[in-house]
């Protein structure tokens, strides 16, 4: 066997093993007896630093070394080019590191939660700031050219840099702080979503119906319940979603559900014999994100789509009957001024990003003190959102990502809503979107993703990939036009 | 670090792996999607492997060696005494021949599906010989003084030999097909656990009021539905079990859920920091198989227990208050010549076994061919129970144990019944048990198990256990005498 056949059995390999933590992370959101939470969280710690190891080994250096001689196929370059890059990236952070680095995040998170519930940031700081001086550490070892941040960002969305970030945000912000301005000037839409109680058995109905309605497939996928909803794939054909539900609040499980359904997609497109493989997985955290956005908000909360499912939704709950299209499309596009980022909608949604990513951005450089967090989100909070949160569990203490030390990723957020405006107007190239939503034809909506991006998974860096799928590189003015062609129509308002 | 404490650590840590292969294979057989199950045996068969490899390992090996100069306490004795047994045990069998026998037992359990299905023998018989030649081969050496049988038992229950089998099984197997004889002639009892239909909800809730009332901890566990019953420990405070519904049959449910919570009530009674160890587990397999026939028969299916328990089930069961007590105890209690081993009743139940016993001998030694197994399978049945079955699928083909090469298993399933009985007769010399059930006041009985047989885990062999426990050898006079006693009474007739 050559070295090339080699490192894919290795990978796959290794890729059981990360399969068997997939479903233990799995199982402890999902189900996990309370009191196995000790238990459950060492065999992770230890299964998930047998595949750090083994991922980082001589022995793998060797066969990626190898089979690079090997590649001839496209695929199989795209192969050891993403094995080089993830090799030598893992390979400069010490075991030891990654071990600290664990250690710590696990209890900044249990700190987190005591200081969230709490309210008291003081609880968070000492830990917070611990994890922070790891992951400098980490980014001085990963290595960048202009700004540590950098380091970090690249985790996350290769090739993504703070400048190019700085470069997009300014205009951006300006545009969404004035679209609030005036949106809230003429909004009184009264939430139809809120107007009922609305049984939870039923609630898991409407959200299984949607997802096969999207194309979602049960037959190698779940939908279950946990507190924080997410998408995990176990393996080929096992890619399991979550929910929740609030019986005051209709559209929390359902869009929260498109939204997964979303990521889910994606996932059941990426090619089964690819997984374990380095090109056998989503491009970047925001193309995950561009799909989950996509069907949320680009495809979920248009008029045509409400057109197609209101019966749906009526056969289920057949109080819809007296309400009309407009209202449930009103009603699923409602904008506020908010205090919490996941609860956010599409227009201040960029914005509680920005706050992060710049107040992390800070922080990594220290620029800014873990200190003086709470003063500076809530001064931001009001110049960018124009709210201010009352407590800090509802201001800087509301995200968990600084507990696991993901500085980085929350860009992807924003970046993820970006590219899904760009995917929509190329795809708009090529299909009558709207018409096909309204008339539920998903499939081929869900065609023109596998063959454009699911399919190709990760043989391309995001940034190659959005020029492949869209023809040019990320450009903000698609998500800006976006939003001022949706919302100048609900609320009869220039943007 | 001493090796005492570095071969402590390196089982704990190889048992992180054997945890999340429990996870797995709970997840497959509860609620796993469909399409994953092709992966799903591939990655079971991945992490088996590594395991076994951690486990016979030279550098365990060596560990083993030096630990056992440094072992003081009683637990650590006990602690590298198994570690030893284990060791040599597994040593034994090349890497390629356990390979070999994974990869013909997995399609034997296909083509045994198949012919279970089409009730065809011979689709099965060419996988049965291929299985049976690698057992063979691996009783060869494991090694076995009197009998290649021997080799097979011991890997289940230490100790035991071919010969106290056949020393045990002739008077029993008299005594037993004598009572059943006189048990038929008097026999007129209406089923009441099958007189209405059981709601599925009902029923559930019904499984978890026993297992609670039994004292398994739902805050450690779980209990869900799969198509066979099981439990399994995927760590520490981490024991889950699974039942199955008959809506036409209510018993059927029932004494699976409280079978199964006996078994769960052993494995939450082993000590937590001794999971991992070698120490850590149950004495074997027929000293677990005491733990759910003492739950499910002895008491389950008492009458003092349905005393206890009548109100509880009219509770989820109105229709129930009209059937006095003695009709569910007979009810739970109906003896039958019948053709299904795990539907038998006590009475009938060990003559299953015992045709399954000498057909596994003679098949082992090469005193039977594959091809005579279904004609003498029936010749057998015939003589022991008095029915004989009309296609394969009902007879030989009824099991699915040969396709997965657990020949040797069988017996734990009469000897967990001979051992149920001896315990229940040695701790009626401490507790007055029948006045116990009757009140409900299961936390005293449960308190005895877990004093004499829990706790103590794997330190001793079966044999030494129920020794230290009943203060005698495995006798089958006290299965004799519980049988006698209960059915004597039961049907007024002497037995």
């Amino acid at each position: 066997m050559g070295a090339l056949e080699q490192l894919k059995e290795r990978y796959k390999w290794i890729y059981a093993f990360q399969s068997a933590e997939s479903l233990l992370q799995w199982d402890l959101e999902t189900q996990m007896p309370p009191k196995a939470g000790e238990y459950r969280a060492y065999i992770l710690g230890k299964i998930s630093g047998f595949v750090f190891s083994q991922l980082v080994s001589d022995e793998m250096g060797k066969l990626i070394e190898e089979a690079e001689k090997e590649a001839k196929s496209e695929e199989d370059k795209a192969l050891l080019r993403f094995a080089r890059i993830d090799y030598d990236k893992y390979k400069k952070i010490p075991p030891e590191l990654w071990e600290k680095f664990s250690i710590e995040t696990a209890k900044a998170q249990r700190a987190w939660e005591e200081a969230k519930e709490k309210s008291d940031f003081s609880v968070f700081a000492p830990h917070l700031s611990k994890v922070l001086d790891i992951v400098i550490e980490m980014a001085e070892r990963l290595g960048y050219e202009e700004n540590r941040y950098d380091a970090l960002l690249d985790f996350f969305e290769p090739g993504m840099t703070t400048k190019k970030l700085n470069e997009l945000i300014p205009s951006l912000r300006e545009f969404l702080v004035g679209a609030v301005s005036k949106i809230e000037k003429v909004a009184d839409v009264e939430d139809v979503f809120k107007k009922w109680h609305f049984d939870v058995e039923k609630q898991r109905e409407l959200s299984k119906k949607v997802l096969r309605v999207m194309g979602y497939d049960f037959g190698a996928g779940r939908m279950d319940v946990s507190a924080h909803p997410f998408t995990t794939t176990i393996g080929p054909k096992d890619v399991r979603v979550t929910t929740r539900f609030d019986v005051h609040d209709l559209k929390y499980s359902f869009f929260s559900t498109v939204h997964e359904g979303g990521h889910a997609l994606y996932e059941q497109g990426i090619p089964d014999e690819w997984r374990g493989l380095p090109i056998g997985d989503g491009a970047s955290m925001a193309i995950h994100e561009s799909q989950s956005r996509f069907w949320e908000n680009v495809i979920g909360r248009s008029r045509s789509f409400w057109e197609f499912f209101k019966p749906h939704l009526e056969e289920i709950f057949p109080q819809f009957k007296d309400v009309n299209v407009d209202d449930l499309w009103k009603s699923a596009n409602i904008v506020e001024r908010s205090l919490i980022r996941t609860e956010a909608d599409e227009v201040t949604y960029n914005l509680h990003i920005m706050l992060r990513f710049e107040l992390e951005e800070a922080l990594v450089n220290r620029k800014l003190n873990v200190e003086e967090l709470p003063k500076v989100w809530n001064e931001k909070m009001g110049e960018y959102l124009g709210v201010v949160p009352e407590k800090d569990s509802e201001g800087v203490l509301q995200d968990v990502h600084w507990a696991h030390g993901t500085f980085g990723y929350f860009p992807s957020y924003m970046l993820g809503n970006l590219y899904s405006a760009q995917i929509y107007f190329a795809m708009r190239k090529d299909l009558d979107v709207d018409e096909l939503v309204r008339n539920g034809q998903f499939e081929k909506i869900l065609g023109w993703l596998r063959e454009k991006i699911h399919s190709r998974a990760r043989t391309l860096l995001p940034g190659e990939l959005i020029e492949q799928v869209t023809g040019e590189q990320l450009d903000s003015k698609y998500f800006v036009n976006y939003i001022k062609e949706k919302y100048s129509r609900i609320y009869g308002v220039e943007l």
